[in-house]
């Protein structure tokens, strides 16, 4: 259901030939109101995609009508030509609804420098056949359509009295903060005012997409986006909206956690105790984006010398000889010195919990990423993506 | 010869029993002055193993005897007991030098949490034994005794008009800056002031070793050292001094480079046209930490999407429409878009040049690294270090 499980929406996915496979890969999802309120975060990365220096002009004004994605193709470093493909596709859209090209959110998830004229043509046709394709059931469809190396379709549903929010989601690798490197889009009917969709989707992501850190490396192409219907007719206090969202964003953030190319660890750093919520969050991720630390959880290693020697390139504040790290409940460092010996350590499962306390606060945080394995290497040597 | 062959200096290294081989794993070099110069770099870890928080103190009035280096533990994390182990390992030395132990320098290398009683007694046992050996030629055995998982010893000599300075290293992963997980001890018999031998040692650093940067990892027990005996009489124009200085590290960080813990490129990033020297080596460290990157080298796969993609992480001034880039010599990259195909460019040499063109200004920096293998990934997760 994902998508189109909320009230107002209309979504499709299929197939027009960018992936060599012939799965689908163009998606396409619509608000058919009666409100047309949109959000999005993007990438931080300065390097960015033409869809995203599209999609940040239509966001300017909060209205969207609708949202078009394709993989197999980033068209990222496609120059002017990459930039007209993008409008194209937009203007393709809006004349098919009836409603304006700047209104028309763009996303395209691939290879960086995919974008030529075969591309543009496969887009256009793709947006053109999709949008004939709607339906009030198509958000499986649209799922799998912007799948790449994903190795399943991501969908969440959060239900709450009278309204929902439905999400779908994809990515497995290059996943970092400042986002993931991920597509996501996010529906609901619960009636929200422009503003406030844009709050809680900023509270959601921070506190999810954005601690999601798999290899610590950011992409051109992220982009996380909320099309508010209101079709429901009721009214969510905000903050009971944002618990809501942030909670359909985590399940959407653990799939693609689950999801990581290569990965057999997915590794959960609880970082407690800390000053501040920003020391717990970078403690999180230094530890989480240590490459030595990553292959010994790969070789069922609980290496905390390797977590300590991670904390210490932080600035956040803490004592080397007051730290406690813990791995799946058993404390193999107690202030900065050797505890329970690390035959103890169980790391067979592919849930792994990391604990460093600090002991110098009460702030904390989690970071969610995955060990470093053959595969992960393998995945990303013998492939261009 | 290393670190013998300077006129004034005598070293030794042997098996102590730390190493479960049975190989050399306590090394010792003694300045016989007539200068007993030191000067020491340390890792930026805030998590320093108790040798770098002795090291740091004898430091402090630039006067060094003899410096005790030990491979098989790395007596990080190991608390109050470990820090008296480096004291008693100091005043060992001292005693049997009849020197003070406030001139002793030492150094550890290994697995951190390693520092036991049993450690302690080898360690001194060692160096008992090691400055019984010490000898005018004994510079290659020491090299041998501070290797860990490196393949070969690392030595390397500069001769100038009656003066020399030789040195070692040790280092084969965790390798990045601020330093990289590395000892190194250098010796020379030009006559410097102590000021002038801190001053060459901190430029010649901080353009090699610090400029290395396998995988993004820091160590805690990190140091460089440069002892001065004065011997040749000779004293050579600092400026001289500290060129001689920078070629010599230059060629031991390209022999650690060389050595990474399986790697099979060695790549080196050069960054050019940049608007500040800091804004080249930004870059090239982002590129040189983005394991998408790292493991396209290993594929041999030319993929400049990735290139570009580490850096707009950073917050060098770039314009990604104005960026070339390069490797092996052919343009993959220009202006931000793609140029000659992939297929023109050969990576199946082990050393790689990639040049980033960002053409905005006219600073550059060179960054050295090595690519994300499987054997990377089987090396750091098979075995503890």
């Amino acid at each position: 259901m994902s998508v189109t499980a909320p009230q107002g929406f209309e979504a499709a996915g299929v197939a027009a030939g960018l992936k060599s496979t012939g799965k689908p890969d163009v998606a396409v999802v619509v608000n058919r109101g009666p409100r047309k309120v949109g959000a999005a975060v993007f990438t931080s990365n300065r390097a960015k995609a033409n869809p995203i220096i599209w999609s940040q002009q239509v966001i300017l004004d909060r209205t969207v009508e609708a949202i078009v994605l394709n993989s197999g193709g980033a068209n990222c470093f496609t120059g002017s030509f990459g930039f007209q493909t993008t409008h194209q596709t937009a203007e393709k859209a809006a004349e098919l609804l009836g409603v304006a090209a700047g209104d028309i959110l763009v996303c395209s998830t691939g290879l960086i420098g995919t974008g030529d004229e075969a591309f543009r043509a496969k887009v256009l046709d793709g947006t053109e056949q999709a949008i004939a394709a709607l339906s009030a059931d198509g958000g499986d469809d649209a799922a799998h359509a912007i799948m790449t190396t994903d190795s399943v379709a991501k969908t969440a549903l959060v239900e709450r009295e009278g309204w929902s929010i439905g999400g779908m989601a994809k990515g497995a690798g290059m996943l970092a903060p400042g986002l993931a490197t991920m597509l996501v889009v996010i529906t609901t009917d619960a009636d929200l005012e422009a503003i406030e969709a844009d709050t809680a989707l900023r509270a959601a992501t921070g506190k999810t997409f954005d601690r999601l850190d798999s290899d610590g490396c950011m992409s051109t192409n992220d982009q996380v986006t909320l099309l508010v219907s209101g079709a429901s007719g009721v009214k969510p206090d905000l903050e009971e909206f944002t618990a809501a969202l942030t909670e359909l964003s985590d399940q959407l953030a653990a799939q693609l956690q689950g999801d990581a190319e290569g990965a057999s660890h997915d590794i959960t750093i609880r970082v407690a105790n800390a000053v501040t919520e920003q020391d717990a969050v970078e403690v999180g991720r230094s530890v989480a984006r240590n490459n030595l630390f990553k292959a010994a959880i790969f070789g069922n290693d609980p290496n905390w010398g390797r977590v300590l020697a991670a904390i210490g390139t932080t600035s956040a504040q803490f004592d080397p000889y007051d730290v406690d790290v813990w791995m799946n409940g058993v404390r193999v460092c107690s202030k900065g010195g050797p505890d329970r010996p690390r035959e103890d350590v169980d790391l067979a499962p592919r849930a792994t919990d990391l604990l460093i306390d600090l002991q110098v606060g009460d702030a904390e945080a989690t970071i969610r990423t995955n060990d470093l394995t053959h595969d992960y290497v393998h995945e990303n040597s013998a492939y261009s993506s």
